[in-house]
This record gives structure tokens, C-alpha cells and sequence, in this order.
């Protein structure tokens, strides 16, 4: 590999090519460190230009390029394998944000930007950029574009995809395609945007986007709601919905067994609706008008949802503080998880329309084979998507329950999702986690086609390969 | 052919295969009379199975497929080519409305229903179905996706591809994909469903979907107002978004010259508005609590726009039949083009921030090198799309003129998009008219990565050859 290095030497400065053991170390473990790899060389471009000449390096070396932004995925889809033979391209120094177009309302950014940064600086002109997620003061916006990430602005904003306009994506071949437009229509041809999109690294490596922008809402409300079940949780969805419309951004489930998970260990964080009701609701309500007619509504919905009895009880928080309390407790569920322990994690999505028959019937399968397991089901009902979790019984030792109960109980979760018509994936992605899962249930059309397309867009499968889908 | 034919009868009844000239010529010309071609027959096929059937007849044949739907496009997409050995295979008898799932907000349909009826299939459930265009009494779900058709509700509701939550699609190998999953949320692999949509039938066909519906509005208001200058109609926009947010579901323009010659041929359409402001733009809002609260909404923000003097003049429409009016207006200028004689479109999307200075500096260069032309500008511009189309000198004959000056006219204008970072194909898709236009202006990265996904999904080049992409 000397003419390797050599080479590279030529236009990327030594210090931004890492190749003693200590250096590389932060970039070898994923963020949940389920896995932990080798790499040949950490490498950090600073520009577009620069990528490019690293991928025709690669292909002429036949080196593999697994591409990292701020590496932290579910999926271990940034994480290099144990050959030792791979580089990492990591785009952290490509930070830059391009141009904040004010009258078009968009925001040009390089891939290696961080989310909350992206957030601030869209609120210093007046402008939300919505997309949200747990990792957001470290994950990259290359990371979120490779992973269509989702979060939890989803239900009025929609996932990363949907906040993108274009993209400059480096090609398998090193070149540089120019796709940055600002455009919200745009039908000239094939749809390579949303191809590169979601394909985490394995088709091309994004190193700047065109997103959307919008307008600062001046009043959120949010309030805590009981529910009995399912059906009468998405019944009130429906009535958000219909009632409130796009002023509904956030709508998000907690079982009460999640709830009491979350207190044992966080015991601030206890739910405040009295009578532990088995489903707890957070409503949020964003408005561009005023704080008087968000509340408004807000209390006429809960009226209407009273009277219909799809709740039992709820309580509007009455200040910030409040409504961020009430967020903490829904994002606290996965460190509370975390705390207890290790679990078996299902990023799945269901139709609203089968969600109910599915928990019911999983719930009744999981707990008929596997007696005293805890399932942890929280998530994004608005968008139908479940964190339906599973944790060892009490007093059993993690690591041993899931070395021999891991695979079956995946089984067992996929195969009632494959039935309901949903997905195996909601928002975490494929990378190499769920390499043979996706293999096992996307179909034989579909993978057949993604083996077609990997194929002719990385012919020598140097692009994170083993990722998404294996050729 | 013949053992063609004789397969194909194996599995499709012979009054579905229509091999007679007067029985195909209604299949043959495209709706705006640009394009006429020949066909081997016209097959119409009534199930998913059997267009495989065909397909797979066709792959062993070598025999190329036009896939059909309403044949409304303005681009030759679904017109057939003069060699007589293509088959047109329309699916207007794949027309029934699968499923309306209620609490998942979707609807499940096949390929040749007509636009129209979703609307008011939809609309019987109490769900808005967003997708809305000139054509809807004719055209069907599946040229709108494989078009990724746009219309008056982009600014809402997104184009065609927005409103897709999942797709069934015959594959060049004649397989059947089962992607009809109505699920917010789905990262398992490669983005398909949006490489098959806009891909105009040539990497795929599209068999049926299912699409994304909402609650219908209680209330909407339409209002004309007066603006002096492109700058102040986009400062305007920008008034409507940060207030009235997603309240905002229609932002018209139209310039005088348009709303003159839409005078001239419909006399009963004369702009309200007095004092024949420079350009004239159509809003629309529309709400999901109450008429009153929507119109106090609507007063106060034009009050401020007239406050800022971003406006000089409003007329409210003070019904829903004066709110068809306007509308009906904004939508005859293609008519009163019509009436007008022959003309050159422009489909195009220019960024917001650089539309004035596209339009002053693109109508100078035009009336400079082409005295006496008449600039029919109007269009969606929320979505930065304008419709900008030449019409020849008064007293010249259009025919003449244009056959002399399209190509010129057009590249003078394409070269001003390309300039100014925008689109040349915003919403009427590529099909076989601008074929060579989309060669010179997509860039050769991008227009070569369409290439190699076309040869690797459709490796015979049977489906739909030398629309959008040759190869």
C-alpha cells in the first residue's frame, strides 16, 4: 500500500491521514458498540474535490471506503469490517454551510455539519430546520441524509428525504455530481437524489444537500394525554388530525411499562397522569398565529376527546419547563433501557390500521414463549412506528438471555411485522446489522433489484461494502 | 409476430388487443397533437398478472411497450414512435380503488384510475385527496406518478411523489414488485419507489400505489391581489408562509400580458383587479377549524401587506362560485393561449431569489432578439414554477415563426435556467420532447448515472426506448 500512500499524500495533508493505532481507535466502535472494527486509514477531506480524489484512489487501489459522519447510527452502517483493509472517510471537516437562502427558504450545507448546529443557525434567521432526533448535538447531516434519519418531527415535516431538495454526491467513479438546486420541483429525469438517499454510503458518498427551511412557530403547547388502547389512541390521532391538522408535530406512545422502567431510574422523571394508565400520550401543537389560539385549541381537542372517552385524563404543561420535562421523559425511556441493561432493540413501523391487532398478538406470542420478558414499546405513533423493545426477565442476566434468545425473538417480531405489511426498518436503517433481516424480508423483486443497482453504480464494490446488501 | 399474438391470446381476450387502425388511432396521438405515432397494437390489459404476461412476452420478442394511461402529458411520454413494432399497453381497465384505509390515511389504487374519481372517492370518506391539475377528468394515477405530475397544490401538499406511500410495479423482466405498503416510515434499502416514479415508464411500470390521503378542509379562502414587481410577490410569499404557514395551499401568478390575452378570448374573464396591475397573484387558504377564523386570518395578513406595501390591491372572493371564478381564470390562460394559435411552453423552476432577475433579464434578451413576441408568463409561484411561454409578433403566423425561431427561443431560455441553477422540465416531465434538451442541460455526470440505471434495469431497452433517457 506504499503507492497508495504515496499518492494520497499528494493532496491530502499528512495530518488529516490517520494511521497509528490511537488515532483511529474514536472512529472503529459504533455508537451502541455492538461493533468494533479495523481500518487501513482514518481520512479527513475538507472538500468535495478532495473526496472525489480519494474514492479514484481507492478504485485504482481496489480499497473499500466506508464514508462517517458523526457515527452515530443504530446499525453499525459507518463501522469498517475486521479486514483491516478498509479506509474510513470520515467528512467531519467538510462542515461548512454554504449559503442560508432567506426568500427560497432553503439552507446549503457540507455533510459533515452538525444537526443542532444546522437547528441554531436556521433560528438565528428566523427559520426551524425540523428535523430532531436523539443524536442531534453530534450526528452529522451527511449521516442523516445517508439514513433517511427520522425522528420526531416526522409526523408534520416528514424524514430527512423529505427535507431535501438536492445533493452533491460523489460518485463510485470520483466524480462529482452537481445535484445542489434549490428546487421544489424539478422532473427532469431519474430520481438520483432519493436513490443516494437512505443507500448509507453504498451507491455514492453525499458531501453537501440543499434543505428545507421553514418558519419558526411562536407557540408550541404540549400536553400529556391517558388512553386506554391502541384503537382509541389512534382514534385520537385522527381527531388531531382532523381538528388540528398540520399544527400537530408531535404525537408519541409510552407504554406504561416503559414509564415505570423509566422511573425506577430516573425517579423524577415519574409520569405525572395518575392511575398508571397503559398508554401514555405526548401531543405537541405548533402555531405560526398566536399562544392564545394554540391553547385554545388544544383545550377544544381535549374536550372533544373527553367527551368521546378516547382519554381519561391529561395535563397541559403550563410553561417550557413542563413541556420539556414531558419530552425528557419520552427520550429518557431509551436511557432508562440502557441502564437496566442490555436489550433487543425492533425499529419497526406497522400501518395504524394493524397496529393494535399487532402489539396484541406480539405482545401474546413473546410472553407465551419467553415467560417473564418486559417489553419496553414506545415510539412515533403518529408515523406508526414502534421502539418495540424487548428486555430479559428480571433477574436475568442480559448478555446470557439474549446470546440464546436474540434470533428467535427477532424472528418471531419480523415475521408478525412481514404479516401486518410493515417494516423491519422504521428510521434506523439496514447497515450491517440488519444485512441478513432486510435479505430474509424485503422480497425476492425488491432485493434483486437493489443487488441490480449496487451493482451498476458500484461495480467494484468499493463503496461501504456488506452494508444495505451484499453482492 | 404471429406466434406473438398467439401467445398473448393465451392469457389476454382478443377484444383487449386491438390491432385494427381505427381501433388503435385514438391510442396514437398525443393530447396536445405534437406527437403521432404507429403501433403494433394497443393491449389492454385488467390485472398486475396479467402485464407481467405481457411483458415477459415482449422481453422474449424483443418487442418494445409504451405504457398508456389518460395519454394527457404534455411531452409525448406515453406516444408511441413511427416504427409500428411498439405496443401501447394502457391500463385504463386497471381502475378499481383497492382499499380506503381510514385510520391509516391512505388509499390503495390501480394504475388507470382517473384522477377525478380519487379526488371524489376520497372525498365521500371525508379525506382530501391533494393532488389536482388541469387534466384530472382524463388522466389516471399511473401517468401521474410516472410523470411525478405537480398542479396547484404543490405548496402544500408536494408533487406527486409526496403524496406515494408505496407502488406494485411490473419490472422489466416482467416480475412483479409488491411495494404497496402505506407506511411513513420504511428504511429497508434502496429508495425504489422513487426511481420508478417520473421515470415515465422506462424502468418500470407502475401497476398501482398507495397514496397518502388528508382531512378534508372546513373552510377555504381565495383572495386576487395586486403586485407591482416579482421582488414584493416573493417578499408576499414569504408573509403568507411565516403566518398562515401550511394554512397556505395556493400562490398563482399571473402577469398582465397573460391576463390580457385570457381577456381577449374569454371576455367574461377580465381581471378584477383594477388598473391592470403588473402581475396579478391568486391565494389561497385553506382551514380546518372555522370560516371565521381563516378569513380574520386572511384580512389581517393582507393588512399587513398593504401596511408594507407589498400589495396595492385585493378582492376577496365573497363565495365559493367567485373563488371558481378566480380560479377558473388563472387556468384559462392556457386555453386563450390555445384559442391564440400555436406557441412555445416553458416548463421551468427557477430559485426563488434569483426569479426576477431570471425574468428581467430573460424577457429583455427574448424582446431584443425576438422583436414583437408576446411573453405569456404566469404560473405556480410557490413553487418557483413558472409556465413561461412565447407567443409569435401579433398578425405573424405562428407555425411560420415557430419553426424558425423554437429552437433558438428555446435554448436562449434553457440557458437562463441553467444559469440560474434551475430546472427545464419543473412538472410536465422529459418524455420524447425534450429528450435532447435534457442531454444538453442535466450535465454529463448525472445524465451518464441515468444511463447506467436505465441499462441495468431495463438491459433489452423494452420499456418505453428513447423517452427520457436513450441509451
Amino acid at each position: 500500500m506504499q503507492h497508495f500512500f504515496q499518492q494520497l499524500s499528494t493532496f491530502l495533508e499528512s495530518k488529516y491521514i490517520l494511521i497509528q493505532d490511537e488515532d483511529k481507535a474514536p472512529y472503529l466502535t459504533d455508537w451502541r458498540k455492538r461493533f468494533t472494527g479495523k481500518a487501513l486509514a482514518v481520512l479527513l477531506p475538507s472538500t468535495s474535490a478532495e473526496v472525489a480524489s480519494i474514492v479514484r484512489l481507492c478504485a485504482q487501489h481496489h480499497v473499500s471506503i466506508v464514508p462517517q459522519g458523526g457515527h452515530t447510527g443504530f446499525c453499525g452502517g459507518a463501522t469498517p469490517d475486521n479486514s483491516g483493509t478498509q479506509i474510513i472517510l470520515n467528512l467531519k471537516r467538510m462542515n461548512q454551510i454554504r449559503e442560508i437562502d432567506i426568500a427560497n427558504q432553503t439552507i446549503t450545507l457540507e455533510a459533515g455539519c452538525i444537526l443542532q448546529n444546522v437547528q441554531v443557525k436556521a433560528a438565528e434567521q428566523g427559520f426551524l430546520f425540523p428535523l430532531s432526533l436523539g443524536a442531534e448535538g453530534s450526528c452529522m447531516i451527511g449521516g442523516n441524509l445517508a439514513t433517511n434519519a427520522g425522528g420526531t418531527n416526522v409526523l408534520r415535516y416528514g424524514n430527512t428525504r423529505d427535507l431535501c431538495l438536492g445533493l452533491e454526491v460523489v460518485t463510485a467513479t470520483g466524480e462529482i455530481w452537481n445535484g445542489i438546486k434549490g428546487l421544489r420541483k424539478d422532473n427532469t429525469g431519474y430520481d438520483l437524489r432519493d436513490l443516494f438517499i437512505g443507500s448509507e454510503g453504498t451507491l455514492g458518498i453525499i458531501t453537501a444537500a440543499v434543505m428545507k427551511l421553514y418558519p419558526l412557530p411562536i407557540s408550541q403547547w404540549t400536553t400529556l394525554v391517558a388512553c386506554e388502547n391502541i384503537t382509541s389512541s389512534i382514534a385520537l390521532l385522527n381527531l388531531f388530525q382532523k381538528r388540528a391538522n398540520s399544527l400537530l408535530t408531535g404525537f408519541e406512545m409510552m407504554t406504561q411499562e416503559s414509564l415505570e422502567l423509566n422511573e425506577k431510574h430516573f425517579p423524577h422523571m415519574a409520569n405525572p397522569l395518575q392511575g398508571k394508565p397503559p398508554f401514555t400520550i405526548l401531543i405537541e401543537l405548533s402555531d405560526h398565529e398566536s399562544e392564545a389560539h394554540v391553547k385554545q385549541l388544544l383545550e377544544m381537542i381535549l374536550e372533544e376527546a373527553f367527551e368521546s372517552q378516547l382519554i381519561s385524563d391529561a395535563v397541559i404543561a403550563s410553561n417550557l419547563t413542563q413541556a420539556n420535562a414531558f419530552w425528557h421523559m419520552r427520550e429518557h425511556i431509551t436511557l432508562a433501557q440502557a441502564e437496566e441493561g442490555a436489550n433487543l432493540k425492533h425499529d419497526i413501523t406497522i400501518p395504524l390500521s394493524a397496529l393494535d391487532s399487532f402489539i396484541q398478538e406480539t405482545d401474546e406470542l413473546l410472553r407465551d414463549r419467553f415467560p417473564g420478558i418486559r417489553i419496553i414499546n414506545f415510539g412515533h405513533l403518529g408515523d406508526g412506528n414502534l421502539h418495540y423493545n424487548i428486555a430479559p426477565p428480571l433477574g436475568a442476566d442480559p448478555k446470557t438471555f439474549n446470546a440464546s434468545n436474540e434470533k428467535p425473538i427477532h424472528e418471531l417480531v419480523y415475521a408478525q411485522v412481514e404479516r401486518c405489511n410493515g417494516s423491519i426498518s422504521a428510521e434506523h436503517g439496514v447497515g450491517q446489522l440488519k444485512l441478513d433481516d432486510l435479505r430474509a424480508h424485503k422480497g425476492d423483486v425488491a432485493h434483486e433489484l437493489m443487488k441490480t443497482l449496487k451493482r451498476a453504480l458500484d461495480p467494484q464494490n468499493i463503496l461501504n461494502p456488506h452494508k444495505v446488501v451484499s453482492i
